[in-house]
This record gives structure tokens, sequence and C-alpha cells, in this order.
């Protein structure tokens, strides 16, 4: 079987070899214990579906703190019993919570939260992408999360692969918060600007990107039927300290993120022939891993 | 349970009506019988997985043509007898075909291509996206493909959901064509100019995208297990009529492309808040479908 991506050749240590070119994932594994920040454990919601397989999202306080109010009373009220994956649409998202008209609000959620599409790009920690972007003025990263910049002075989460937004009917309404749902193909970036983004996927979306796709329009499910059931969901802060997962992002503003970015544009390791020069927002990935030692 | 996308809805045809905002979908359905080209059945190469699921998949010889006279070698020679899909890399690939090294080659095929990676720009039709790109001086659409231009005189066809290229070991190897692998997450477009794009899916994309990851690294199944087998790989052309597929798609340097990629970059009906005002070349997928009466 033939490899797409690098195979690591063990090269003959002499003194006529070359030196090795760096992957992503060397610049990734070289980086210093520093270089990365454990996520609050307030901020990792963990879904756990029918057969025990965990998809864990990291949320962004920072950037729709009503929404993310929401999630954070809907998980500790129990407010998603019942709840189910209910629709896969393929190249675009899996959708999962529990019907909003048919479920009372839980205490303290607010029913029809402002519409935190964008924040002030003032007062944002900014690394640039430095490659040019499509849908915005420019681009880059904030403490572990993709940005985008606007004109008008304010900027946005980006949809990438894994990006968990909060699932709405038609404009001015923003959903509660009660059903979400993860981008699982190509960025859909034009989302951007027009949808509350409240986290991203950073363990287990393979759970819900391998999913069936739904047979109805736009991937739902037929009516009484499910992709799959939803058997918990709750903050790894209320969770038992032997069950409560800890991650940790490699730090935007490090070094070594430069490096890893760097090298993410410029593959030129032995399966390239031409080094890119650029790459696209979404195609530099923040480096996630598990906290190590827990 | 909420709609992520535009509701279609009822508007009440009176004088006081605003015109509808018209979605992508509106376009291409506008689109005149004269816009749409039909593919050659020599271009459709129909591959069946176990269970009777079909993907199809455009070859595109225009750009990659050794690659693809083997492909179609292997197909008239049933080259692929026993091959499965064997790696499901989640967010990058699904792979499939018959160890390379343990098959002999068909008769006429070429064991070693050149690296059909990229091809002169000179000669190639081309309609612009108008949006900027990380990759590459200028990309937009050539007789229904996504490509790209560089600096050097250039062009390549773009790594986007649902590419097809040939499964390579390390440059400057360049693969036969016996190994093959589609596209399955945010398009990879560092493998552009590195890699032999020999087609895309058109049909069934879903069979390979939704199939469970493999366990081993990159996605590689399990020495003596696969994802699927494959019952049958065949040209459309070498098929009895009646089992034959046809497709058709929308011509890219019609006036309803045009609409259409327009309405894609500035999305402004019922669910949208802000146009976006542009677009990433694969998030404006060039429309597809069935011969119509066929």
């Amino acid at each position: 079987m033939r490899n797409l991506a690098a195979v690591a050749l063990l090269l003959a240590l002499t003194a006529a070899a070359p030196p090795k070119k760096l992957t992503p994932t060397d610049a990734v594994n070289a980086a210093p214990a520093g270089a990365w920040r454990t996520i609050p454990a307030e901020d990792l919601l963990v879904m756990t579906l029918d057969g025990g397989a965990r998809v864990i999202i990291q949320l962004a306080p920072a950037f729709a703190p009503v929404h993310v109010a929401n999630i954070r009373k809907f998980a500790a009220a129990n407010y998603w019993q019942g709840a189910a994956v209910y629709r896969v649409q393929d190249n675009y998202v899996a959708q999962w919570g529990i019907n909003e008209a048919k479920r009372a609000l839980s205490a303290g959620a607010v029913a029809k939260p402002p519409a935190e599409y964008v924040r002030p790009a003032r007062g944002l920690a900014f690394t640039p992408l430095g490659s040019p972007d499509p849908y915005a003025k420019s681009v880059g990263f904030s403490r572990g999360w993709p940005v985008a910049l606007y004109r008008n002075g304010s900027a946005s989460l980006t949809h990438c692969y894994g990006t968990v937004g909060v699932g709405r009917d038609l404009h001015p309404d923003t959903g509660t918060g009660g059903e979400l749902y993860a981008a699982i193909g190509h960025a859909p970036r034009q989302l951007d600007r027009n949808i509350a983004i409240v986290g991203r996927v950073i363990s287990g979306i393979e759970q819900l990107s391998a999913l069936p796709r739904g047979s109805e329009a736009m991937g739902f499910y037929k009516e009484g039927s499910v992709a799959k059931a939803i058997t918990g969901i709750a903050l790894a802060s209320a969770m038992p300290a032997a069950q409560r997962p800890s991650f940790q992002y490699l730090d935007t503003a490090s070094p070594s993120f430069a490096r890893y970015l760097r090298i993410r544009k410029n593959r030129d390791d032995d399966f390239y022939r031409v080094a890119a020069g650029g790459a696209d927002l979404c195609n530099v990935p923040v480096p996630v891993r598990p906290t190590p030692g827990r």
C-alpha cells in the first residue's frame, strides 16, 4: 500500500546524509511544554454518544458569551436529555440537540440571545496567517482560535473543519444553543458573520463525520429516526476528576506555532516536489493534545 | 428541528411582496438546457462497492493523459479484481485500489508515468473566480474543472472535496493509477502540483466519506481488513446502455455559471445577514446533474 503523506525514512546517519526536512508534526512534537496552554475545564463540553464514544468540544466564551452561558446552563440542567444527532449532510454539517420548541428553557438561560456573530477586533491578540483570504481583510489566530478581521473593525471566529455553531431559523433568530452543528466537510466560510460560532470539536470529530448521511433534504433524518442517540452532555468541570478529560492547545503566539505555520505553508519534506508558499486558514489547524501525564 | 440553510418561503404574491433573493440552487435550476455539457462516457469511471452502491468519477484526460490512459486500461483488463478501500483518514482522504507491487501491469499500461502534476496554462479556457487564493496566482474554472494558474505559466487542477488523485510513494515516483484516493475533508490544496489529479467524484462521494475511519496511522486499515470491498470498476462506455450512467456539468463559461458564481460569492437570501463578497475556489463546486430524460 502506498502512502500519500510523507513516510518516516530511516536515514543512514553518515556524514553525507542530508538534513531531514521537517514536517508540521515534527514542529509540533518539538514544542516545549511552555508553549502549550491547558484549556479550562469549564470550556470543555463532553458529549457521549450511544455506545460510549465521546465528542469533546472546546467552547469559545470570548466570542459568544451569551450562547456559551446558555450551553453551560443546558449541560448543568440536563436540558439535552433524549437528544440525538438528527442531521448529517455530506460535505457540510452534522447537527444535534433537542427540538427547542418542545423543551422548556433551563432556568437562567436566555431565550433570544443577541447576534454574537462578530466582536470588536480591538483588544484581540492576533497572529496573522500571512496568506490572502477570500472572505476577510485578514485572517490568523487568536489564543488558539482561527479568526478573521473585517474592514469595519469587527472580528469573527471562522468556520473550519470541526467548528461548532448554533443552529437557527431565518435571520434575525440566533438560536439558543440547544441545537448545535459541527462542520464535517470543506470549510463553509460563507456562514462566517451569519451564525454564532461557540466552539470546535477537539476530539472525536470522526464520531460525527463518519455517521451515515441523512436521506431527507439537507441531510435530515426521517421523522422518528436519528443518526445517533446522545446519552449525555456535560461540562468537564462538572465531571468526577477521574473521568474528566484535559486538553492543551499550542499557543498561537509562540515561536513553536510560528515554526509550525511556516512549515505548513512550505511543505518540502520528502513527499513534496513543490512547496505551496502559502496556506488556507483552515489548512493550518491549531495543534491540540491531551494534557500529558493525566 | 431548525434548518441551517435557507428555507423555501411561500411568499404571498401581492404587489407589495419583495422580490425573492436567489439561492445558488435557484440559479442552477434556471440554467437552460444549452448551458449543460454531457460528459463523454469514456470519461466516466463507475466503481461498484460491496452491497451495490456506486461511486462515479469523471476523469480528466486533458490534465493527466498518461495516468487516465492507464486507468482506462486497468478498467478494461479487470486489473482491480479483488480491490478494496483500504484507507480512510478523517478530514483527508479515502484511498482504494490494488497493491501495485503484487499485480502485473495491464498490457499497454505505463509502469512509470510522467509527473502530470501541471500542464501549460496556455491554451486553457479560463473563467476567473475573482477572489484571492493562498496557493496560486489566480484560480478559476476551465471546462467544468477548478484550476489554478501559477506565476511560471503552468496550470493545475486543484484538490477540492471529492477530487481524485493517484496514490504514490515518495517523489519522483508518480504512481500508475492502480491506487487512487478521493479528498473527503477540507481541501488539501498543499497537494496541488505534487500529485497527479485524474478526476473527481461526481456521484456517491458519501459512500466513501461516511466509511469508518481506519485505526492505523494515516487512516490505514489493519493488514487483512478493509473499509469496503470493491466489486467492480468499469468505464461507462464499456457498460450495457441500460446500466450506463450519464451526467452533465454546467458550462463554466456560460452566463448561467457566471450568475451561480456571483450568488455563491454574495449569499443574501433570507438566511443570511452579511454577504461574504467572495468565495474560496472549493466553495464553488461546479454543478453536475444526471442527464435529463435518460
